[in-house]
C-alpha cells in the first residue's frame, strides 16, 4: 500500500519562462558558498554546461548580474554574488519559508479526519 | 517590462501519479453542485470524456468511490459526492486554503527590499 502525499513546488516566472526555483536558488547559494560555478555544478550532480546554461538563463530573464568573479589567479578569481543575486536569494526564501512544511503538517493533521 | 510572478503547484500524487488537484478538486465540487457530472465538464469546459476519465483516474487511484449517482429517470438520478468524496475534497481544501494568496503577499511585500 503506497502513500498518497502532498507535493508542492513553487516558482518565480516571466513571460511563463522560470526565473527561479527552489533548485536555481540551490545553485545561487552553491556558487556562493563555494566559490565557483564548477564545484556548485558537481555539488548538485549537474554538468558543469548545465549549471552555466541555468545561470545565464536566470540572468538573462531577470535582466541582472547574480553571480561575480573577483579577477585573479590563472583560472579567475573567486566567484559569489552580487547584491542583486544575494536580495533574490533572500525574496526566494524569505517568501516560500516555512510553506512546504506547513502543508505538509496540515495535510497529516487532517488524515484522522478523513479515514 | 513584463512582471515577474510567484507560481505555485500544489497537488497530492501517490506511485508519482496525480491523485488530487485544484483542477480535480473543483471538477468533484462542481459534480456535487450540479449533480451531474455532464454539466460539470461544460462548466469546466473540458469534454465529457476527459472529465470522466479524470473522475475513474482519481476514484481508482485513491482506491474509493467519490461520487455517487441516486438511482431514477431515464439518464440516473442526480450525481453526488460519496462520504469519502466530500472528505477528500474537504481535506485537500483545509491544506491548501490560504497558502497562495500567502505566497503572493509575501513576495508582494518583499519587493520594496530588493529594488
Amino acid at each position: 500500500m503506497s502513500k498518497i502525499q502532498l507535493r508542492c513546488k513553487i516558482w518565480l516566472e516571466k513571460d511563463g519562462e522560470v526565473v527561479l526555483s527552489d533548485w536555481r536558488v540551490e545553485l545561487l547559494e552553491a556558487i556562493d558558498r563555494l566559490g565557483s560555478l564548477r564545484a556548485a555544478a558537481a555539488e548538485l550532480q549537474v554538468p558543469y554546461r548545465t549549471a552555466w546554461k541555468k545561470l545565464q538563463e536566470t540572468e538573462s530573464r531577470l535582466g541582472e548580474r547574480l553571480v561575480d568573479a573577483e579577477p585573479g589567479g590563472a583560472e579567475g578569481g573567486r566567484s559569489r554574488l552580487t547584491a542583486a543575486g544575494r536580495a533574490w536569494v533572500r525574496r526566494y526564501r524569505d517568501t516560500v519559508e516555512d510553506i512546504p512544511a506547513k502543508l505538509e503538517n496540515r495535510f497529516a493533521e487532517t488524515s484522522l479526519e478523513v479515514t
